[in-house]
């Protein structure tokens, strides 16, 4: 049924290597890898699968798709406080899929495997009739019984976030032709944002220990965030002027003030949401320091009580936003700050 | 990017039941479950794909579609004496797929994780504009360092067989029209071992311990032999009688004897072949007997030498058949036996 014309070659020339370092992966000759945590620690698994034109762009280039696939996979772990120790490779080929693509494809794994400190377990590769696909199961391990969950929120926790937010959502726009920076360096910028997450895998294992509760910002800060107040039973209020913006996008809201509210809910950031308690704001911010990740304190967790949507935003003067159904707006009419 | 709209629907309708039972998975609330491997027990990961169209048809009811992806993985761990802890579901769901699927998807995977003892952990639910896809990665385990792997095989071993092989080959020959069985239970029986396999779990555990070698028959008998020569730097051979037929599978030869060779490259059937040492022959014949699986003696392991390839088949005579490029084919013309 399957066509295994090649796909021997295929796991030996590209792929072997790739587990080289990983004793369990028994050089894929196997018909499973061998793994066990490190003393005292539990593992982390995660999936996320990326299809060519619904998740990113059909023409991509291949080593851009590897990383792409495989960080946003290193973000869902690192926000857990997780370490990389290992994954699994599902990839289904199209018909236009060459080897000078799978080389380019492998070498991007080899690059952001050294960068990252992981290696290729096991997997499979199949060919398809339909769109390339690249399904990662990713293997972290942190100290037992400590994962950061998203449930672990408490009444008064402050909320922070890392990095920067909104940047991938204007990368995409740029892209789409939606958006026109004001200069080269700017416009590079958004794009790599989009392009190539930035998973705070040793920001995240910082928070072990600190953060009560923890998601990457994949679909969105406000979003995110609400899952962790679900998975918490609570609620966040957080101020629209405290969300950490980078120069990029800060100029392009002062052209575009609705934006602003906008990049919220942009998704793609790939950065950490996490709540911790208020004693340990020195002890975050000596984490930003060491490990050269901004952490802005954005928000609070407080009671769910009864109100409709997990998330509320303000601005700098108190007023709540509308971040419901149908875009983002202001409830009332304001004169655009900043301008 | 993504189509969020109803993924989260769809994960708690569906999904979320079939985590219910695994503490780890989190309800899949998380970005992550957690997994730690009994004490001392190392996990055991494999990953397998199935396209439509590709590796089964497209018309293939839900919960068989389900079922057929969970246990060619289940087959994977299983020869390597796992016993299964649980997988991650990539699910990449076409326009075709309405909600009566997913609940019949979802049904079918229900059963046999009772069947089999595991549950979903996590993954992750996509929509493409290509062929539905299910990519699972699945863990198991086993006692630390116990994992029967390929490399294992010694010079002088036995080579076993589980079950039967053919079957599931014929079967595809009866569903494509190439094959017409003599009765109804004989065309059941060989299109179930195609659509359904019977993954080894409860058998290849008992494995642990006595296989030096093992391999899951997914390729066909003489590749996936192979697989474990290659990966011992050995050799074997192997009897065309000895090989275990069902009764269909017999009957279909006796028509057609130049089948029964290319029974052996057929691929799908999802047995166990293997390699013990010759004293534990009482041994193998024990466990047989206690799980109910056919053990069948069918061949040697040898040193390599200087051999072109990796598997010598012999007819009962002591002649050597021809496995070799372009379909199976006697060296010498012969009578056909037993018509």
């Amino acid at each position: 049924m399957a066509q295994p014309i090649d796909e021997f070659g295929l796991i030996r020339r590209f792929f072997a290597p790739l587990a080289a370092g990983e004793a369990g992966a028994l050089d894929l000759r196997d018909d499973a890898a061998i793994l066990r945590p490190d003393p005292g620690c539990d593992l982390v698994l995660s999936a996320d699968t990326i299809i060519a034109g619904v998740h990113f762009p059909e023409d991509m280039n291949a080593g851009d798709v590897a990383r792409r696939a495989l960080r946003v996979n290193l973000s869902d772990i690192a926000s857990k406080g997780a370490t990389p120790r290992g994954y699994m490779l599902a990839l289904q080929i199209s018909d236009a899929i060459d080897e000078n693509w799978l080389q380019d494809f492998a070498d991007g794994l080899a690059g952001d495997q050294e960068t990252y400190r992981l290696g290729l377990l096991g997997g499979d590769t199949t060919r398809t009739p339909g769109p390339l696909a690249i399904s990662i199961s990713i293997v972290g391990q942190v100290s037992e019984n400590n994962m950061i969950q998203r449930a672990g929120a408490r009444p008064g926790d402050d909320v922070y976030v890392t990095g920067t937010i909104g940047d991938a959502m204007l990368g995409l726009a740029v892209l789409q032709g939606r958006l026109v920076p004001p200069d080269v360096v700017t416009r590079d910028g958004l794009v790599t944002r989009f392009v190539l997450p930035q998973p705070r895998v040793a920001a995240g294992s910082r928070l072990v220990g600190l953060a009560h509760a923890a998601a990457d910002v994949s679909d969105g800060l406000v979003a995110d965030l609400g899952h962790i107040c679900e998975a918490s039973g609570l609620a966040a209020d957080i101020c629209l002027e405290d969300v950490p913006l980078s120069d990029a996008a800060r100029s392009a809201v002062t052209v575009d003030q609705p934006l602003r509210l906008s990049l919220l809910a942009g998704g793609d950031d790939y950065e950490i949401v996490f709540t911790a308690p208020v004693p340990l704001r020195t002890d975050i911010a000596s984490v930003a320091r060491e490990t050269g990740v901004a952490m802005t304190h954005i928000g609070e967790v407080v009671e769910r009580d009864s109100r409709d949507r997990p998330v509320r935003v303000f601005d700098g003067s108190g007023r709540e936003l509308d971040t419901g159904h149908g875009g983002y707006r202001h409830f009332e009419r304001q004169v655009p700050q900043g301008t």
